[in-house]
């Protein structure tokens, strides 16, 4: 088994799965005895990309089974393994707000950047190291998704550049046509059960004392999402959590709508400035969660 | 007035005087509107090293007044300026442990190397930029300083390799000559009242919900500070703090002996597996407060 386990968040999204591939291939290029794990199965974006790409999935842990870890797209510890205060963090590559303490100096490269995987590439770049073409395939595929084929308010220059450049080296001809057919990949929800729609690409916030699970589905046709709201509603009371709030995202003109169910409804209200309607509340212009949703609502508390 | 203020930690030592003008000129070298600034006046190693570049000491501050900020050689709120949470931090340089949480995606630059120093002078490298002769001296100086000339066992392969080029940067032509001469202006302790020797270079820290306070004073005399005990205790009483612990550290032979007062003084001898004898613990080997003290401590509890 490898020295350091790598790995990104829970319920792993394309830019979790490139990350983690490239941080330890990195890694292992410098000298160190990595592996790439995951902290669940590949979504259907993700499963695009390695099916294109001829790859395995990451082998899923719950648990760090090594000694030292490296943490891809993610720092705080509730979207991290259970036991991440028993192992030693002996690095950090991310784009997140922080919430993380340890115990001993560590490495951190963290940029406010489109994704994980664009500072991968700049990572890479700087140590003049080659990236291995598959993997070019994979850090693209993390890029587009997160940045949404550049077109996410967290976009940067620097994602910009770097597009093209792991595109080539991946033999990816058509950004475009690559790109829209992995996200569209990923809007496939039919077959996926309402538990899948919620939990998918969830993660868990502490606000001012509230607990938040926030989810996000990026879709063709949000009312096509909405029709389930019943069902979806139903799951999330049985999901426990005191406030859920799901993102329902429209990839192709940049739009969202929200279900929100819990306790502190005005907060919310104010958060978006609009008024939630049996339960949903319009989002016009938002894309992004981390730069979108999570902000006015910390501002909130 | 600039648009981003750059400091060190409270107590300003002389790698964190340096890492501040460091990271203000890389910055302001890539397009930022910098200034560099300090918690505090300078100690008597930086003063020795500002004398021989011939550079004015930094504006001491105590509250961030630009929107903005970078921290250099600290994260946590504990050692950095009281309105930190008022501010949005864009980015940290640092080679301690971890303690920072914010709201938004920013930059960070950890290494577990033997000073911030070093760090800004490979960031200088990777990017390509000149580091001013002036700044690599105080650059030179905060690698020596928080080294104790490549001594100490935080000591990296990456500073071995940094001093000799930022003091050929500097002009420095006798690096241990130079070294020795700015370590020993930092142990005229002669002339410093028992408050300076007990804050001239103290952290806090919160260890299982206990406050502890921990100074350091470089010596090439343990014997002629401890002369001092019974004024120290009562300046450490005096001072407030539950735990205070003042380690003495002989820069020549590479030892410390420490003071303690507090109400955890079986952890503190199960820490070090030494004896208080009369509130000394003898600390055969130590050297470094990140590295020798702080983590046996928090291992107590």
């Amino acid at each position: 088994m490898a020295k350091i386990q790598v790995f990104g968040h829970k319920s792993p999204d394309m830019d979790t799965v490139a990350s983690a591939m490239g941080a330890a291939d990195l890694l292992a290029q410098q000298g160190l005895d990595t592996e790439a794990v995951a902290q669940g199965k590949p979504n259907a974006e993700t499963q695009f990309a390695l099916d294109y790409f001829k790859l395995e999935a990451l082998p899923v842990i719950d648990k760090a089974t090594t000694e030292q870890v490296v943490l891809v797209d993610h720092n705080e510890a509730a979207q991290s393994v259970d036991n991440l205060a028993d192992v030693t963090v002996y690095g950090i590559y991310d784009h997140h707000k922080f919430n993380f303490q340890n115990a001993t100096p560590l490495y951190i490269t963290a940029k406010p950047w489109g994704s994980v995987s664009t500072i991968l590439y700049y990572e890479y770049k700087q140590a003049g190291l080659t990236i291995p073409a598959k993997i070019a395939g994979m850090l693209a595929s993390g890029l587009i998704s997160d940045t949404l084929l550049l077109k996410s308010p967290t976009t940067t220059d620097v994602d910009r550049e770097a597009l093209p450049e792991l595109a080539k080296m991946a033999g990816i001809d058509d950004i475009e046509a690559y790109g829209l057919a992995m996200l569209k990949a990923g809007t496939d929800l039919s077959k996926k059960s309402d538990e899948d729609l919620l939990e998918g690409d969830a993660k868990s916030f502490t606000m001012g004392g509230h607990d938040f699970r926030i989810g996000q589905v990026n879709t063709v046709d949000i009312d096509d999402v909405l029709k389930r709201q019943a069902d979806l509603e139903k799951a999330m009371k049985a999901s426990g959590y005191e406030n859920f709030l799901l993102v329902i995202t429209d990839i192709l003109n940049s739009n969202s709508k929200a279900i929100y169910l819990g306790d502190v409804a005005a907060a919310v209200e104010n958060a978006f400035d609009k008024n939630l309607v049996d339960n949903v509340i319009d989002l016009p212009g938002v894309v992004s969660r981390k730069k979108q949703v999570v902000p006015p609502l910390e501002s909130q508390f």
